[in-house]
């Protein structure tokens, strides 16, 4: 099966994940009435796993409710020590670089990625390990906060695959990465 | 005539609109093997003048060649004395705070205002008197340089226009401010 380290999220118009206070309401700025999910359910189907680090797995846990996948999920976390019990066979803790977590994904049979989180994602991003990005912006200017994109050593050219409109207001663009 | 602030500029995916040493060159980095202008000379059309930064000032001079534009420019800068003879009538010096510059310009005439050059744009920006973006996203992550937009004590929502792909790689994204 073909490998592949997908990035799916939405960013503000200046490229933020998340306000100056972490703030993510903007995200539902756009009224939304029929909950058009913009491609997060089909993403889900042609997963094999989740990576996210600590901040996107504790944002997801203080959502309360359902744990809300159903894709085993693998956290990166050297401070985190155990999983909730009633997470556990759902999440999963590891630790290290990017290519070694990847390595131990492969081992066991996870090949498709959904990589979540802002660390993370720049994190694959500098190992030059994402194949995909499906980047969704929501037309505001949050004017500070947490930036999805960090700093690259060297320039990375990627390839349009296509432009989406949802809701008559939000933008989602596909890239592959270019190799 | 109605006045109207537009901002028209091409970035990287990372939202750069230049390198970490200035470098311009990967604004060429999709082929456009028959000039596709993606909008330019109808926006040079829907205009009555250009207001620059010095920095883009001196990068449009440094290409040579004949003066590219037809429409007044108005160069923003405390530490330029003088305008080059050949370009004297089509060039002119102003300095102050963007709504002091945009009286100005309102008193000689000039209404529908192209907002040009990365510091100029984050100063308009930052007193909310930009009314339209178009932006022009090359795929490309760039890791640095200097980006489009900076911080804003507050957000601010936008709405989007349109979007166009252009040579089947470069998509432009319209948006107005919502006010």
């Amino acid at each position: 099966m073909k490998k592949k380290n997908i990035v799916f999220i939405a960013k503000s118009l200046d490229g933020y994940i998340a306000g100056k206070n972490g703030e993510l309401d903007w995200l539902q700025a756009i009224p939304n009435p029929e909950n058009n999910d913009m491609g997060y359910k089909q993403l889900m189907e042609d997963i094999d796993a989740i990576i996210m680090g600590r901040t996107t797995f504790e944002t997801v846990c203080g959502f309360g409710g359902d744990w809300p996948y159903q894709k085993p999920v693998f956290v990166l976390s050297r401070s985190i020590k155990t999983i909730p019990e009633n997470l556990r066979g759902k999440v999963f803790l590891l630790a290290g670089p990017p290519q070694e977590i990847l390595q131990k994904l492969h081992h066991k049979g996870y090949f498709r990625l959904y990589i979540d989180g802002g660390r993370t994602i720049q994190d694959f991003l500098k190992a030059d390990l994402i194949d995909e990005l499906r980047i969704t912006t929501i037309p505001i200017l949050l004017g500070g906060g947490f930036p999805l994109f960090g700093e690259l050593s060297e320039a990375m050219a990627f390839e349009h695959i296509q432009s989406v409109v949802f809701l008559n207001q939000i933008v989602q663009d596909h890239y592959k990465r270019k190799r």
